[in-house]
């Protein structure tokens, strides 16, 4: 890196993290010179390449300004679901979103899937390889019910970073975390329960609930600490909330990180009102903070933490390995496996295994958070270039999922539609509720590493923004 | 083969198929002698080694008769369970019968696991190491919902064998035939709903029932010609009947495929009282008939047949590669699909896809079939060489599973209990029923190549069996 670059980037760090605030007046030339004891060329070349990036912009006689609109945009308020048991809809836009995954040449920016290009994965292939010329039959018999040992072993270990102290007895293997997540809403809840959840929130999560007739209650949820467990005590208070389902470390779609004194007083409610707490952590490991945050299970002393989570996110979900940690009701949670799928494909559980014990797992997942936080800088940036402003971006603690707040009257369906003639996908924020709430939000996902068609893909989506936001503005005065 | 040996096994062959009756007097040495152009020491060569094998028995002065009880047992007659809905229990024995898997020193009569030692199998381990080495993203990424599509081009050319005319697109790839029937079932079934099954029926399909709180109407079922038409139409008559499920092709427990006239006559009433049919189609390529027979499916013309299948049986468990055809109920199939696991495992698909698409599955089946229309020879002339008298045994049409009937005193739960000991493992009657009956049945296994050490279980098994029969017999007389 140059000098000036090296400048520029120190200039845009502060600008991002509201040093210098939106409309305000930058250094001097000659104050930057002597502060930094650079030239004065190189502060003008550092300048030069922000004005580019349309970070700032010079005033005749006045020197540089923040440019408006860069500014960094503020996180959503905390969300108000309506507050009563809800039946769940959307499955046909679930399905739309689903099925863009065919089509090649689309940008998929609505999806959950991680990069799988990085080379620290390459070990893996290396894997599938000899355990074809080893011919285990292992490989091709039935499974336990509780899935294969090695890998069940391999993860009590891995849980040992969120806190958590399991045996190998205590996890079941699952057809990845959307299984887990399946059989514990199974295991604990009959059609007609009422299960509590954030809001907005996962919409396979919503999905599930659905299908086995369960009414969700969306509990309001902050961008930044969580499911409100004022809100929560309140519906525990008005009705029979069987369970909380909540995805505290890098939360789908939200991005927050729930504080652990938070996660701590949330157990406690659930102890009070005896429900039981099923824990989607399924992005924790891609935490950027190092080391990862704890999760609510290791604190869980009476086993009604189901705690669910895969290697989809991390490795590959293609693999569909999953894991669950039901804490005291495994048995029910096996009975559900077995109807459910009888057991999970053996050979991806063992190249998993093999993965983590050759010890490519920590290597893989320290690249993975530095990608995917690093990728974050420049998607943000990138955000505040081509978006109007008035909109609300979250500030994701992990993984690889951003979720923004358009204005109130603006409509992502309709935006979602006008963008598939330029083969773009987002995730529409109506998905995550099941009251039709978020009409106005959308998910993002910044997984894969930033290029030009990223740029090109946000300013296309930025403009379709500004677009639907001034016809807003004319037909509320017309 | 020498000469004696060779008049051995046609002698065995004619009483085996009731040409020579229990108790019957065989022909004198002399007849055998000058009718098969042998001298008179190779006769008596031939009914030494019967006389060994307890086939037959020499009576002073009469020459040789056929062993009482190496007569051919008796098929099981139509069954009689009680004919209103009731609620499963068993999943315990379930969990008994599934745990013994782990142990490697036992002897698997009781499971559902195929031979996975066969040299046309080694193929798919090729296919394995070169998916490794080719490093083909796809197999990574998330799956389409319906599952990958090589796969499903596969599967439908399969399924023309059995007379059906589907097309990749009304095909859903699952994890094993376990999930596709859990889909099926849920797609038309809410809690609290009716299924008529025929009876016995295989466990795993009952406890689905259970786990979704689904009561199941136990149809009676003919050990040779499947469920009673009749008795399923008075049912029909008196509750409000949402599916029937079916294993009309190579039955699981019973062996027997239905003629094709009553599969019709079964799609007819279906329709007559607008149910489903599920169908459950795992052991229908193993059928010992060639070409193998049809699937009620193949004869549905309004969509109302959802046919489950899977390569567990024919290729390998552990793969867990199944599939269902659901006709009309395609979205909800989709749906439930999609809650329950999210998609299928990508590389078994691949791998499956590969074997088909390479021509070796059909050179594999082949040989499979063969295999095991083999081992039931063996083993149903081991079976009557060491059971008592009084048992029925069905006559399977294909696949690899022998139902046996004890006299109505015996209880197999007990049996099984006293065969842990000799490390023999057994599935118990009393798992293929909702309401308790079948206790004096028994399901054995005969896909492993019949060996001294399968001669030898089948010994302490009926043994075990005489020991039981006699104890009842004194407690009776006490």
């Amino acid at each position: 890196m140059t000098r000036y670059q090296h400048l520029a980037a120190l200039l845009m760090q502060r600008i991002e993290q509201g040093l210098y605030q939106s409309g305000e007046r930058l250094p001097s030339v000659r104050t930057l010179s002597s502060e930094h004891g650079v030239s004065i060329s190189t502060v003008q070349q550092a300048y030069h390449l922000l004005e580019e990036k349309q970070l700032i912009a010079p005033q005749a006689r006045s020197g540089y300004f923040v440019s408006s609109r860069r500014a960094v945009p503020p996180v959503p308020a905390i969300t108000r679901p309506v507050q009563r048991p809800v039946e769940i809809t959307q499955w046909e836009s679930v399905l739309e979103l689903l099925n863009v995954r065919e089509g090649e040449n689309v940008i998929k920016l609505g999806s959950g899937i991680p990069d799988l290009q990085k080379p620290t994965l390459k070990p893996l292939w290396k894997i599938f390889s000899r355990m074809g010329n080893q011919q285990d039959m292992q490989m091709l018999d039935y499974d336990s019910l509780y899935g294969v040992l090695e890998l069940r072993e391999q993860v009590a270990r891995l849980t040992i970073d969120s806190g958590c102290h399991l045996t190998p007895e205590e996890i079941v293997i699952t057809t990845g975390c959307q299984e887990a997540l399946s059989v514990a809403i199974r295991a604990i809840c009959q059609p007609g329960d009422i299960v509590a959840v954030e809001s907005p929130a996962f919409y396979g999560t919503m999905q599930t609930l659905r299908g086995f007739g369960i009414k969700a209650i969306e509990i309001p949820t902050d961008s930044c600490t969580g499911i409100s467990l004022e809100a929560l005590e309140l519906a525990f208070d008005q009705w029979p909330v069987k369970a909380v389902l909540v995805v505290p470390v890098c939360n789908n779609p939200l991005g927050f990180t729930m504080p652990d004194s938070r996660k701590r007083a949330l157990l406690a409610l659930a102890q009070r009102f005896d429900a039981a707490i099923i824990e989607d952590d399924v992005y924790g490991e891609l935490s950027y903070d190092y080391p990862r945050p704890i999760t609510i299970k290791s604190q869980d002393d009476d086993g009604r933490v189901l705690l669910c989570s895969s290697f989809s996110k991390t490795l590959s979900p293609g693999l569909r390995v999953g894991w669950v940690a039901p804490g005291r009701y495994l048995d029910r949670v096996l009975h559900m496996k077995y109807i459910v799928t009888g057991s999970t494909a053996k050979q991806p559980q063992m190249a998993v295994a093999e993965f983590i014990r050759q010890g490519f797992y920590p290597v893989h997942l320290r690249r993975m958070r530095q990608q995917y936080q690093k990728n974050l800088q420049a998607f943000t940036l990138s955000l505040r270039r081509h978006f109007p402003c008035g909109i609300c971006v979250t500030r994701p603690q992990g993984g690889y999922l951003v979720w923004i707040e358009l204005p109130e009257a603006l409509d992502t369906v309709r935006l979602n539609r006008k963008l598939k003639e330029s083969h773009i996908q987002i995730a529409v924020g109506s998905l995550f509720s099941a009251s039709g709430k978020y009409r106005n939000c959308l998910r993002l996902n910044y997984a894969q590493p930033f290029t030009d068609r990223t740029e090109n893909a946000l300013k296309i989506l930025g403009a379709a923004v500004e677009d639907a936001m001034e016809k807003c503005v004319t037909s509320v005065e017309e």
